[in-house]
């Protein structure tokens, strides 16, 4: 099957927003195994959208179109669409009604241009947004089926894998085809180290297609199998992955919809195990990201963003000598924080970042992106130095992910000796 | 001018690749005052590289294609150009020896695949690349300039602006348009509500266009004039921005580039304010944000991130009494967190919050989304109720963002009694 891509919106096509949509929907309908033949992009007008619907439907057998359905006047992309396949509009009275219903639980006031939302071209499907406000729709037309969404992200994110691809795939079950496929994430190397350490592998023989979608800092390495039969299909994966592990074991993080907090998170959790965590250079985003896991109180005691020797004194007891003596970011002083966190927290473990996030604030001796890390369990204390050389946001994002992995390394290797 | 952008390779349509050149192009044009109509992704094949080309064609004054100029097999793009326009191809011996002379001079072996990049249709205007190997060209049909540049993003990012850009300015010395535009930046107001208030003017008159970027947790409006001169431009924006600005001021918190932490962190540092934050349910959230502006150890004493009743008790000095009587998510515990942290952090400012992110833990009283803020300067505490009702990860990002406003609008009141 060919799906084509239209999305719809000014600020695409201005510069102003680079369009995420477009990639993310083309890489969903390469992982079903499905061929993607065109992408365009056009600003919310009339003319345009209905041009660009017909380019796209001329070449596809299904259609995704994203944005343009908001409750505002530039939001056009429903009045387009009716136009240029001569529909009528009308207001879906059970969409307008859970529309007022979200706006009152959400304590929001209702302005009638909302009402904008729940209106659709006569004979579509609906498709509910689980995270937002505008519904999107199936439309049928020519044998081709165009499933229209808001364009916010996070929306395209929930309703197309969700809500587009299931119908997609059952107009297509004379496809007997069946994909599975594997995310494999990685962090703390290249991908064109990856990509040389896998040349090794015939993934073609193997049956399996391989893709690599870096996103800092971590790198997702995907393998797709596409066959007539779901064992098969498993099969394949399973040799692919086997040989993926065997080469790059120490760098593999997390497999498909895991991520580094949420493993980091089930291990402490499995174990009965308790946190704290004393950070510097890293500012909080360590204990920002486990406690995106629901149910992180239960393991993570307290944090400390302790940014000043003050806070160092005070909350980790790193004596005034040592900081004098050996300066902020250092050794020493990581390994305090890391002790001391974990005994004032009364927890199993201490963890702690100090470091130079940059721009300013680097030595020649100490240059920005200098890190130490450290992690303690009350019997000996472990700590690492680090020369990273990126932005602030990116040292402070691979520091979290370093510490993290540190961290999840600690956890399994004592479960190895259990 | 109307400027159609075309992007060409597998990788963009599988979703492999981010398409960074379209988005990259568009706001250059856009920048030039131009409109960019239309920007298409297209595989490396013929047939829909000639569609592509021409329905571009149809609805612009010059296109800017990019991709598929390298030596590899499936760089097809000036093989698909040709035919498409029924034009021979011819070596350039110039570039051919240029060619060489850079293998040479880079130690590069020459193999004879490359000589492929020396290869144009016949009539056109060759582009040199500054920093690789695939040169550009131009080529003119019906009255309309097509540019071709190889599709690598630091190539594109020299040869658009530095070659191609000047020769479509000449082509259309005539329209002489300048473009002026302004980000106001929203938040604790829907996108919906900031239409309806808006609407009462009549931007079109103002000879400004207006839109709306959602955002969570905020919602960016942007003004953009286009008109002939600098001067008329800047004066229309102006205008427009006056009008948004007196309607919808108090949920305004930043322009253009400017961010919520930033403008905190400039106000903090501007005052010589300091600040100690505790967070329960945001998690390190609102210190992250605050240290990825540069220079925050300035301000920024420590933050506590206090998950459990006993760290609310060591590191803020809440008491076990308070805890037990009014249960850690209460007003009563956000103030004496706010208190605690500004006491103990010997700050000007203490700021604080307790809440429950979800999915779990609400009760029928304290519903998920229930969240306290506090803010603490020595002489009065002040502390705010909410109900939010989203996931976990955006109450924490709602509660880190209305934290952080709370917090700048304190610090802008006491500016007005300066």
């Amino acid at each position: 099957m060919k799906v084509g891509i239209v999305t719809i919106g000014n600020e695409l096509i201005s510069g102003k927003t680079q369009d995420t949509n477009s990639s993310f929907i083309a890489r969903l309908m390469t992982v079903q195994g499905w061929r993607v033949p065109v992408a365009i992009s056009v600003p919310d007008d009339e003319g345009a959208i209905r041009v660009a619907l017909s380019y796209c439907m001329s070449m596809s057998d299904a259609v995704v179109v994203t944005g343009g359905l908001g409750p505002t006047l530039d939001d056009i992309t429903t009045a387009a669409i009716a136009a240029a396949f001569g529909l009528t509009l009308y207001t879906d009275e059970s969409v307008l009604a859970n529309l007022k219903e979200r706006f009152k639980n959400f304590h929001l006031k209702w302005t009638d241009n909302n009402a904008k939302q729940a209106v659709f071209p006569e004979g579509v499907e609906t498709i509910e947004n689980p995270v937002g406000s505008a519904w999107g729709y199936f439309l049928k037309k020519d044998g081709k089926i165009i499933a229209v969404v808001p364009g916010v992200p996070s929306e395209v994110q929930r309703m197309v894998p969700e809500s587009v691809v299931p119908v997609f795939r059952r107009k297509l079950e004379t496809e007997t085809s069946y994909i599975e496929s594997r995310t494999i994430k990685l962090s703390g190397i290249t991908e064109a180290r990856i990509d040389q350490i896998l040349a090794a592998v015939n993934f073609g023989t193997l049956g399996v297609d391989i893709g690599f979608y870096p996103s800092f800092p971590e790198i997702q390495v995907v393998l797709t199998a596409r066959c007539a039969s779901e064992k098969e299909a498993k099969e394949r994966i399973k040799k692919a992955e086997i040989c993926v592990t065997e080469k790059l074991r120490q760098y593999i993080f997390a497999y498909d919809q895991d991520t580094l907090e949420g493993t980091v998170a089930k291990l402490l959790s499995e174990k009965k195990l308790t946190l704290a965590v004393a950070e510097s250079c890293t500012g909080g985003l360590i204990t920002d990201r486990l406690t995106d896991v629901p149910g992180s109180s239960v393991f993570l005691e307290r944090g400390v963003v302790a940014y000043s020797n003050e806070s160092k004194k005070d909350l980790l007891d790193v004596s005034e000598d040592v900081l004098r003596d050996y300066g902020a970011v250092s050794e020493q002083v990581a390994v305090l924080m890391a002790e001391g966190v974990r005994r004032r927290g009364g927890c199993d473990l201490g963890l702690a970042t100090t470091g130079i996030a940059g721009p300013t604030g680097g030595t020649d001796e100490k240059p920005v992106g200098t890190v130490f890390i450290a992690l303690a369990d009350g019997t000996r204390t472990h700590c690492r130095h680090f020369s990273f050389r990126w932005g602030r946001r990116r040292n402070k994002a691979i520091t979290s992910q370093t510490a993290l992995i540190m961290l999840k390394r600690y956890l399994e290797g004592e479960r190895a000796h259990e």
